[in-house]
């Protein structure tokens, strides 16, 4: 991934103005780093069907990097999760004020879009990018998550629908990410196929965020851990030991989907997913 | 502009989901009204020069109106202006709470792009209107707009900052409606000319609300006024008479430029804006 840290670091949003930190703040967060995940599994499936349309994947991996961004900026707001620490940096509303983390989150929302439309694929990949992320990223994906697992605060949900509450504010877009990829790469039908196996690897990766909040410290995680009481989790559903069974289970079936995929598919994807899905073992 | 009514109630954001009031809270300020100015203005181009387009049409005004819609109810934010009325209604934050009017202003800037990149129009189109609305509605307009005006609350700016910081407030999104239907119609040189005067008569539009904001009371306008001594408005910089000078001068200035268009964009634009342009003067 050291290309597409190379890439956005070329490629941050630029403002000047009268406005003497409004700049800093729009590229604050995205710098700070982050596993950059999405990314990954996006330029994965690139890489594995056509390397030579790498150099623009990067921009789709860069949109759903921003989108991801925005969301994280807003989540940590006071109204929302309250949270000092993010990347391990300072959040935005800590470091500037409130009005700040709001616009900035709001400006890389919209310029998730605006990265999109001008990628260099033709305007039909683009439409599709833009389709995809809009509809896994908005009202009926990634913002119903976050607004379900607010409202739901205090309120213990049932397994059935932390798994709803989950797809949405986090598995969608990892599943776009997957299915971005494909569209790049014109294989429209595979990306169905990679779209259901990352709605599970999502899954995956939100019982595993669980579980390590409560077996992480702060500094490890580099963000604010234990934090998450009054969350629904799955760890506070099911207990401990069983979201690890959970978490065991699941990563089994997608080590197993993975050995299906195409060679060069899966040789892209493994070494990612490999690190991965372990991680809740360590 | 019945008919763009009617389209916006047949295609409110939907979303049925365990969270109850969430679906509500996403159409509640669309449905609250509000002048429709931005939809006018682009529907306005396209009836002039291809009213057979009108139907698809109503797609682009409707994803224009989401943006505005989405910026209104972040400004609204206690973070920010702290209103509790708009459109003659509650806000959302005072209706249902912070995080529902956060998440529904997320939720309705990324369905503006949903909506574009569905829209019945070529891809081609469809990527130029995206652009459009991502540009001129992100990081380098509309929302740099509203961090200047935040930022220099208390703290004065001189004519030339303020019209910065309304040309990106609200002069650009407005300029953009008026491009986005010469897009439309395949105009695209007379999109130039329409964004340029789109942005005067944005600013014009802007010393008018500073205008009424002193001189309307909250029922007339259908949102708290005399709540903005903190902003730096036209009125306060320029003293309520120069103010009421220069937006004479504005008027005019466009009345004429208006009457130098063609027959047909004067005829459909003279009508909308002889009512805007001396709304001041009431």
């Amino acid at each position: 991934m050291q290309n597409f840290e190379t890439f956005l670091l070329e490629n941050l949003p630029t403002s000047k103005s009268i406005h003497p930190t409004y700049e800093k703040a729009l590229q604050q967060m995205l710098i700070a780093g982050g596993k950059r995940f999405r990314p990954a599994l996006l330029l994965g499936v690139v890489a594995a069907y056509n390397s030579l349309m790498l150099d623009g994947a990067r921009h789709a991996a860069y949109a759903v990097e921003l989108l991801h961004t925005y969301s994280l900026i807003h989540d940590d707001l006071p109204a929302m999760d309250d949270s000092p620490l993010r990347r391990g940096e300072p959040t935005l509303h800590v470091l500037y004020d409130e009005v700040t983390a709001i616009l900035v989150g709001d400006a890389l929302n919209t310029y998730s879009f605006e990265v999109l439309s001008n990628a260099p694929f033709s305007d039909y990949t683009r439409v599709k990018l833009i389709q995809e992320l809009a509809k896994n990223g908005g009202l009926n994906g990634m913002v119903l998550g976050q607004a379900i697992d607010c409202y739901f605060e205090n309120k213990p949900l049932n397994v059935a629908d932390i798994k709803i509450l989950h797809t949405n504010k986090t598995a969608k877009l990892i599943a776009a990410s997957l299915k971005m990829g494909a569209i790049i790469v014109g294989q429209e039908e595979l990306g169905d196929k990679l779209y259901a196996f990352g709605i599970k690897l999502g899954l995956l990766f939100q019982i595993q965020d669980d579980i390590l909040d409560v077996t992480q410290s702060s500094e490890e995680a580099g963000k604010l851990t234990n934090n998450d009481e009054d969350k629904n989790s799955f760890v506070t559903i099911l207990g401990l030991d069983v979201a690890m069974s959970e978490a065991n289970a699941l990563a089994d079936e997608l080590t197993h989907e993975l050995n299906s995929f195409d060679e060069n598919l899966k040789n892209e994807l493994s070494p990612l997913l490999t690190k991965y899905i372990n991680r809740h073992k360590n």
